[in-house]
């Protein structure tokens, strides 16, 4: 019986290599190369085409090889079998490097500084403590809570909004339709790091910029999204960036990606755009993790972290 | 009697307000308005131009207002008196910021990526984990170990070194001449916090560089100077950032300051410039510490973190 890799948009060789590495009694095979489709009985995947899991008669589990499943919950042909999120401490330690990198740029005010070097000026900005600046941790899933905790130990005021309530000790916390309005209304510096949900796409809108905290003490609210690019209006970012309801950015998603070449963000000077890789995949570390949920599947036939249908990640 | 507030380079009106608040019965002057020095018992400086200390008879104690007193020892003139440095948390604070700040700075690649954004090209970089990347922190006192420890709390491999030996828990350490290089050859991220002194006077030199690990997983080794100017030759830097010994740096203390408009470092495509304020000092947070530092010299008669002057800090 096989493992089959389904991977679009990464080199399967890396993954591969660990996984002979640390499980050489397993059979595998990588898309297309599927062989005998009655063989596969996991699917490790990363951007699986439409259809490709349907035709695997023996499937038992999917395994995702990245953070975030919407990709494959898209797949209307989707096979009903169990499919397992990938949470893992370097997958979630990268992410919190970016999240703490990118509130920092804002908060030290660093588009302003590196403007200030290529014109060769000592720029003596006004620069607020961290104890005095507001950071909104949208998502408090793994990663959303580790980052809020991080950003709190270096003395942000951190507050954190997810979709059913939660508690985090030291980190205030909001939520539902009815905390949203709040917990924009006292941030500073926005990070969002939610699933890309039918509930969460577009809910980074006018709207929403328009309700971030005015009266802090740095130039306007910052906008930092490292969760999915569907959840982003960039009309709206743009505007916003306009009209002083956001003052800067940071993407690491798209609406599109690769983001085109002749979007006006690129060349925006309050925007930092990154390609996606806030927290890449690594293989060697997630290929244990992977082998773990494996064999927690075969032993007691359950996934830790599942995916929920319903709630869509 | 009076303190009297002797400070060069910043306006001292935000000091004067903050004292009122918190200590209205104390009577306050500004240098150059010494009125009688025989009444000035408290100097409260930065920057204070030479012979002007020795002017106050009945001065009892000099208190320094920001980070570093090399400013005020370089005085021929002196007066033996204490002098204490400032620690405080909001201090401390806003450097840690800084230095967690460039270190995700070049760990995480902003440079490439902000020139590839110039570019408008979504550029797939490898990115390392910080479990992978070692920082090397020079300096460790209060500022030096508290960067440390949040940059461990990041993932970094972190280490530290110190002119006499210390011991920091989740932290290895290296001390004085002979752990210089052992310390600078696993480091791939060099942060510099130490005092001026004689034996730190142009420290960050081209031996130092060529010392810093080649074989780690970013494309060379970074510098971070948030100690002091005079501590690094901005020559052998330069030449560094040239012959790959540095891939990059960043500084916010120069030999010079404000950093000569025609220097090479302003538009090097590797070096990240800020105008000497990684940690600013925040009138209204350091007047409590001040304050608590003459109480307790009035009660007990000694200063907390008073000056040696045979080390220098």
């Amino acid at each position: 019986m096989a493992l089959l890799y389904v991977i679009e948009g990464w080199d399967p060789a890396p993954w591969l290599a660990a996984m002979r590495a640390k499980a050489p009694q397993r059979q595998l095979r990588v898309w297309p190369e599927v062989g005998n489709p009655e063989e596969v009985e996991y699917a490790l995947v990363w951007k699986p085409p439409h259809g490709v899991l349907k035709s695997l008669p023996q499937l038992k589990a999917i395994l995702c090889l990245g953070a975030g499943v919407d990709h494959i919950l898209t797949d209307p042909d989707l096979p009903d079998v169990p499919i397992g999120r990938i949470v893992d401490p370097n997958l979630t330690m990268r992410m919190t490097e970016y999240v703490v990198f990118q509130v920092l740029l804002h908060h030290r005010q660093h588009l302003a500084l590196a403007e200030a070097q290529r014109k060769h000026v000592w720029a003596a900005l006004e620069q607020p403590a961290a104890c005095d600046v507001r950071v909104g941790v949208m998502g408090l899933g793994a990663l959303g809570s580790d980052a809020a905790e991080k950003l709190r130990m270096l003395g942000f005021k951190v507050a954190g909004w997810s979709r059913t309530a939660k508690q985090i000790a030291g980190i205030e916390t909001f939520s539902g339709q009815d905390g949203l309005k709040p917990f924009l209304n006292r941030t500073d510096i926005l990070v969002c790091l939610l699933p890309h949900t039918p509930d969460t796409t577009g809910l980074l809108n006018a709207e929403t910029f328009k309700a971030l905290a005015k009266d802090g003490p740095l130039p306007g609210p910052a906008l930092i999204n490292a969760g999915r690019g569907k959840i982003q209006v960039e009309a709206d970012i743009l505007a916003a960036l306009e009209s002083g309801d956001l003052h800067s950015a940071s993407l690491d998603v798209f609406e599109r990606e690769p983001l085109d070449p002749a979007s006006p963000l690129w060349s925006h000077s309050r925007v930092v755009i990154t390609p996606h890789n806030a927290s890449d995949s690594d293989a060697a570390s997630l290929t244990e993790n992977v082998l773990q949920q494996i064999d927690r599947f075969e032993r007691e036939g359950r996934l830790e972290n599942a995916v929920d249908p319903e709630r869509g990640y």
